[in-house]
């Protein structure tokens, strides 16, 4: 089983933490558009059983994902199960149909611009995001996926990172939560 | 919104009905094995609510299709949503553990060989299915996929041709119930 280790980031100066990104090697992408549509499930409080379900488009591609409950306190680690979706026009509209028939419903959408970096820090490759949320503000992720018996030296490394990148004040709450003014 | 009106017929002579078919011009297609998974919600019991889920994989080719309740009681009418799903090797694992994270079990596995063939009847194409159900039995499916307001044609469109073809006491079962022994 895999899990995402992830620590989230507000950030004031996002052009700042650029360039010392930059300073360490990575290349920064193209800003992209993701608009996320969360789901609530039709039993299950998500907001309480800590888990999410959502469907993703990025320019044509749709990806669905589901994210279990976070298994520490520190790091956002969590299963998660991510899916590609066909790449066609209409494959959100169809997606929120199939789930709405199965009695999910949608509570929120988060629609940001993502420039993607990579970081080689002790002998990982960290995904790194720069976001712009809209209504929500400025954030930067670091992110590695692992699977269970390389989690300790997975938070290690991210901790580790962001302090070289003069990261701090990790914000644990998701881009939904803070979207929907969650505490 | 779109529905399907479908009629399946229990048949001891798969190979005369194919001839008849054929008189009426159709081209039997190669048989092709299908692998249906059956999902139970986690909270409506679709047997009750007359509904159904399930990934299907057909070669490489994979789809998710959802069917709500039948809406009349002599044909299968009923509303469908099938979605393709990417055409890789671990994709219909992939699913069924998205689907079980999110609260659906496995309920039943029906594995057919079909063979397809569509018949022009009435100005319409009606699809037409000769299925080998592993453990169930022999039978034709003739299928419509219509929008609302052509419910009643395409109905009487598939009884007619059925006459033509000597098929009788439909059977309103799928294929799961009758695996699963259900009345």
């Amino acid at each position: 089983m895999y899990y995402e280790v992830e620590q989230k980031f507000p950030v004031d100066d996002l052009a700042g933490v650029a360039e010392r990104m930059e300073a360490l090697g990575a290349t920064i992408g193209e800003a992209q558009v993701e608009v996320d549509l969360y789901f609530a499930h039709p039993v299950r409080d998500f907001a309480e059983t800590d888990e999410a379900l959502r469907i993703r488009r990025k320019g044509q591609k749709h990806f669905i994902t589901y994210k279990g409950p976070k298994i520490d306190r520190t790091t956002k680690t969590r299963r998660e199960i991510d899916l590609p979706l066909p790449a066609e026009a209409g494959t959100f509209e169809a997606w929120r149909g199939m789930l709405e028939a199965l009695g999910f419903s949608p509570v929120g959408e988060v629609r940001k611009s993502r420039r993607k970096a990579h970081i080689t820090w002790q002998d990982r490759d960290v995904e790194c995001s720069l976001d712009e949320v809209d209504r929500v503000g400025t954030f930067v992720e670091l992110e590695l996926i692992v699977d269970d018996k390389q989690l300790d030296a997975a938070r290690t490394c991210i901790g580790s990172l962001a302090e070289e990148l003069g990261l701090f004040a990790s914000e644990r709450r998701s881009y939904l939560e803070l979207l929907l003014g969650r505490t």
